[in-house]
């Protein structure tokens, strides 16, 4: 029997109605095939800000780097958008993923084959068999950390990326993609950017070292009309901080199922932090509407990409996919014909079938 | 009878072909308006690479200065791939933008009814009124012209705006706003860049002089996503280079009507520089295949935009308008039930109808 100590960061808006769902998975899947869970709970973002004054305390980020993984539900809100640059929540953000050196972000974007109706292309793009890509973006480089300031009256950020940054992202990208459909496209503005040039050598470099993979390149201006255009193309998208920072959130909306998509941010260990793609939608909070499956199918990839837990991480993804395809669905995404429920409701049903 | 000066740049690839249909609906126009066209062909990109070893000759930059207007093909190819940094096709483009002072790219994301089908997202996201969208993105700023450089195994670019650069853009989007549906959305990434901090800074001191203006804005993740989600919520979309080549792409592409869209670069005096947003598709260059409407209808903006000449712009447009709607097509455009010709035969349709 394993023990693992996770730091819980419900934050703001609806993250502590999530979080909690997605606790209560944990729970069942610690009962039935024996681990426990202990859970240290956080303040991050607006939540921290209120209480503390600051976005992230020094406590979180100790009590993170002692745990073997971070859940995180979502921070921000218009209540702290008045405060400007190192004051914002989404500070405690870019605070967690530089100081537990989480370089790599997995964002999954999936179609449910239950939601097809909620994507927005046309189903001769989409076509039986959905769509899965796996979005691979650098996460503690690129403009996001780099040098910036303001003078007079100019402004200046600067995109750095170095060799080493660029090959332990490109790795993970294709160390992904051999676990899947063994595509591996890199995504930057080679034609304008000399940190763009740095990345295509480095990750022709890399590519060498896996064969098997098919590699290619791709302009970022490109493969936003790409993925609009024929996003089935794509297997494994590797691009750095900001350009995935769009890309991935582009590729999130193509698959209509925005509320249901988890992320996953690594490093060199097996700390990781798993948070939900959507925001913190304030305007919803605490009512029992929220839908937690972005947050439950994000422990799941915690227990697979952290601990190793593959049957069990499994056990979720298919409780998830039984319960929709009983026709429940959050408010979010319900249809007609279809039994809408709220995030207790929701939370109880994948928890009965696991 | 007024004479207006064209500087032609043909460019590679299908360049030659496209230009040529839109010199010929020129012709027709100045013969029925009453005026005339006088040309001084040019080279720039691959072809310039070819004959002269730079991609941006002195002497194009010179003769665009002094003609009344820039109508400028496609330029680049995988001949000149392999060339790098200074030397790429490419740099003709950027030569020519911020030689010519053309910080003001207009770039129309317009639903044709007749390519409705082509269109990539559900009906019931474009419904009946199609789409028409205005990208206004600054062009000869922010990262594309920032310093950069590598240093050993790292490389860096710098982007940088001054709150004039944003100012006349600013100016530029809502002046254009006016004349549309009053809205515009400034796309940025202020929770993380200082110059996005500026620029919202800049635009809402503009957008006070616009009082009739809905003005808003957006992260540039959240724009990527509402695109593709519900475009029909933008008017103008006003941002940086960088984000301004991701989303204008992203924007043509929904529209499904990539071939058929043109734009317009600039500057505080009356040139501008007209080109197709497509590339130069050097697989089908030379073979009477390429779609010349999107070059053609660039000269509808030149004459709009450069030459005040609206009536003639107007006669373009609904020339363009009624050989779709008799059936013709180019072969990438072509449904069942329609009738596919080639560049020439396209050019002759629109040429008769004027
Ligand atoms: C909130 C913001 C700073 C953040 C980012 O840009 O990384 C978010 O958009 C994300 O993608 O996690
Ligand atoms: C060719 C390239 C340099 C150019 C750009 O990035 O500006 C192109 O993508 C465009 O949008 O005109």
């Amino acid at each position: 029997q394993m023990n693992y100590k996770i730091a819980v960061i419900p934050g703001d808006g609806i993250g502590p109605d999530i979080i909690k769902e997605a606790q209560r998975v944990l729970e069942k899947i610690g009962e039935v095939y024996g681990h426990t869970f202990e859970y240290s709970e956080l303040l991050a973002g607006g939540a921290a800000l209120d209480a503390e004054g600051i976005p992230l305390p020094q406590k979180t980020i100790d009590e993170c780097k002692n745990s073997d993984s971070v859940l995180l539900g979502a921070v921000g809100g218009p209540k702290w958008d008045h405060l400007d640059g190192k004051m914002r929540p989404e500070q405690a953000l870019l605070g967690l993923r530089s100081g537990l050196g989480l370089f790599a972000n997995l964002r999954p974007a999936v179609l449910f084959n239950e939601l097809k109706a909620a994507c927005p292309l046309k189903d001769e793009i989409i076509g039986d068999d959905g769509l899965d890509i796996m979005c691979v973006r650098e996460l503690t480089g690129g403009i996001y950390f780099g040098k910036r300031g303001t003078d007079g009256s100019k402004a200046f950020d600067t995109l750095e990326y170095s060799e080493e940054e660029v090959k332990r992202i490109a790795k993970q990208a294709f160390e992904i993609a051999m676990k899947r459909d063994k595509k591996v496209t890199s995504v930057d503005k080679a034609n304008i950017l000399d940190t763009s040039r740095l990345w295509r050598k480095v990750v022709e470099e890399v590519a060498k070292d896996y064969p098997e993979v098919t590699y290619e390149h791709m302009y970022v201006d490109n493969a936003a009309m790409q993925l609009v255009r024929y996003p089935k193309q794509f297997d494994v998208i590797l691009t750095g901080n900001m350009f995935g920072d769009i890309l991935s959130d582009e590729a999130s909306m193509i698959t209509g199922s925005i509320g249901m998509l988890p992320s996953a941010s690594l490093g060199e260990g097996k700390v990781g932090m798993y948070e939900p793609i959507h925001g913190s939608a304030p305007d919803i909070a605490g009512q029992n509407i929220a839908n937690p499956i972005a947050t439950i199918l994000s422990t799941a990839m915690m227990l697979r990409y952290s601990f190793s837990l593959e049957k069990e991480a499994d056990a979720i993804e298919n409780a998830v996919k039984s319960v929709l395809a009983k026709g429940y669905r959050t408010k979010d995404i319900v249809g007609t014909g279809e039994q809408s429920v709220g995030t207790n409701e929701m939370g109880d049903l994948i928890v009965q079938e696991i």
